[in-house]
């Protein structure tokens, strides 16, 4: 018998069978005075979790229950917590620790801690225990990282904000997004269609730049403003010099990737920022591509509490609605989401529900 | 006989002979109403002149006189000139027209002008000369490109200013380089002696970043707070995450700039600003080296007359003395002092001088 405490969870056992999903008990770290216990209700399904089961990104301390898009109910709350209370609906995030003591996190910049730990995958210092995420019964953190949840927002609407929405929401509200501002989102996947709807929240004027003219219906439901295919012969040059924003959410930047189209539609110090974390991308970068406007490149970690609230609020007062496909979680189930999420089989993001069935009430 | 006016110069005739400077006449363009026209006292030599006259940026319209850090006495205005007049002491940099009536132009981008044409080696839309440089008996353009200069900088430590010290004047300030804040300059060479001399006026803790420590006691003599060799082990573990801004005027991107290492001293969203412009160089970037700091990376181009005014008169006021060492301008030293500037042979930047005696008084 286990020292800890256990939950239940779909896990991945190696990287060689990342699509195999075993149900079983796993150990959970040791109940802290600030920590909040979750009973899990759904879970989105983001990228990550394919790039940490295949090895692509190098950690994956198996095994491994991913999904780190995580609402549930809180049941446990430490004696120390006065941001939740028992009951409460709330959501847990990408990351799920920080130190709250250095200056970044001081900062609102908890998510670039050098201390800073992953929802899963990492490992708790003091226990050697590794993080678990929410394609399972329970999850327990510090209660930082779990936010209260409005609402008027379905639980399988939130999920998917606790990583893809806070992944975009944050780098627009970082650099400016609003009114009378100009925002390109390059690539509309689940990242993307989060970029569309929380820049038209924002107020900037939002445009949508793809590869082809296959999402533009998709992307001008969504609200999108305007809409550039990069297959079309010189999509940019109407266009020069006239975005403040682009927030690329491109999965890799190989061919069709035209980086230098996409810097030439900046105006003077205009921002390029990369949320997409590819596995093996290099950007081929000379300074005469930045020149002419001065503009940057850079690239951004999630988002603060601050901004998770700010986000989660906004989203209640717009009635922003995520585009969602709900999938039963199961062994076969996640296996078969993982991979139509591979070959971009989705529309635009699932969540994992019907835990209940799967764990039990 | 020339149907234009007539300026006396040292032209190169080819990249193959870019070495060798040859004493001539040349056309120049009709004077207009909101011309200045300059006799030339002395100019600054400047690593673009280079880049240009080798081909190495393969745009050079030979015959052509390079030179854009002047310094010159004004001797004739246009009847539409306000901000100068005929006996003024007045610089003229690198860039000698902009529409001054684009959005970039109105919001003092105006070296971002789509329509900008440089100090030489440019063609004038009108008449299809070419613009010539400062190693010439005079120079002719806009007011808005000529710039009155405090009385008491010498006119051979101001000259490099014009050019180089504008170059790091202006992403110093864009980036809000003063108190309470970290500034790193990579390279000490003509740019970065201007990095620590304006970073240090501006009240930013100033360091400089080289490769080995032959430049160190130079650079705590211009006033830097601290000095990095690159060589060293392990140089940036111990400043990671302190710099608020690194310039850099590093000339090639090749072994020993080490990106990486650059990037990873900024704090969160800090800022990595290439000045120089390398001739065929890459920077290799993955948003993974990009995403544990959120930092950016940017380049820079010269800096508007705004800039360039309040530049002069932090030299005047804070009594910055460029290091310059001014060598008599003639076809043998322009040959002798452009290969000395190649091999690095300079501390820190060279000024031809003694006009008067080459072109009369």
């Amino acid at each position: 018998m286990s020292k800890y405490d256990q939950y239940e969870g779909f896990q991945v056992d190696s990287s060689a069978n990342y699509t195999t999903f075993t149900k079983r008990k796993f150990d959970t770290k040791p109940f802290g005075d600030h920590d909040v216990e979750l009973k899990i209700e759904c879970c989105g399904v983001c990228s990550s979790d394919i790039h940490t089961i295949n090895g692509g990104w190098g950690r994956n301390n198996f095994p491994l229950a991913v999904g780190h898009e995580i609402v549930g109910k809180a049941i446990r709350i430490g004696s120390k917590v006065t941001s939740v209370e028992v009951g409460d609906r709330v959501g847990v995030g990408a990351q799920s620790y920080s130190c709250l003591d250095c200056r970044q996190c001081n900062n609102d910049n908890e998510t670039y801690c050098s201390k800073q730990l992953d929802t899963y995958g990492s490992i708790w210092p003091d226990t050697g225990l590794v993080t678990q995420g929410g394609y399972s019964s329970h999850i327990l953190t510090h209660e930082h990282w779990v936010f209260p949840i409005p609402e008027s927002i379905p639980s399988e609407m939130v999920a998917p904000m606790l990583c893809a929405g806070i992944t975009l929401y944050s780098p627009l509200v970082r650099n400016g997004a609003g009114p009378g501002k100009k925002v390109a989102i390059v690539g509309l996947g689940g990242l993307g269609h989060f970029g569309v709807l929380f820049g038209k929240a924002l107020g900037a004027e939002t445009w949508v730049i793809s590869r082809s003219h296959a999402k533009e219906a998709d992307a001008f439901k969504m609200g999108a403003d305007g809409f550039l295919a990069t297959q079309d012969k010189d999509w940019n040059v109407p266009h020069k010099m006239t975005f403040d924003l682009v927030i690329s959410t491109a999965n890799n930047f190989g061919s069709g990737f035209d980086l230098e189209g996409y810097l030439s539609l900046l105006d003077v110090h205009g921002k390029f920022v990369s949320t997409g974390f590819p596995e093996e991308s290099t950007l081929q970068i000379t300074p005469q591509m930045l020149g002419p406007n001065g503009c940057s490149i850079s690239a951004s970690h999630l988002g603060s509490r601050k901004e998770m609230l700010s986000m989660l609020q906004l989203a209640a007062d717009k009635g922003i609605k995520s585009w969602v496909e709900t999938v039963p979680i199961s062994e076969e189930n996640l296996s078969n989401t993982i991979q139509r999420l591979e070959k971009n089989d989705v529309h635009y993001r699932f969540t994992m529900v019907g835990y209940d069935k799967a764990f039990g009430a």
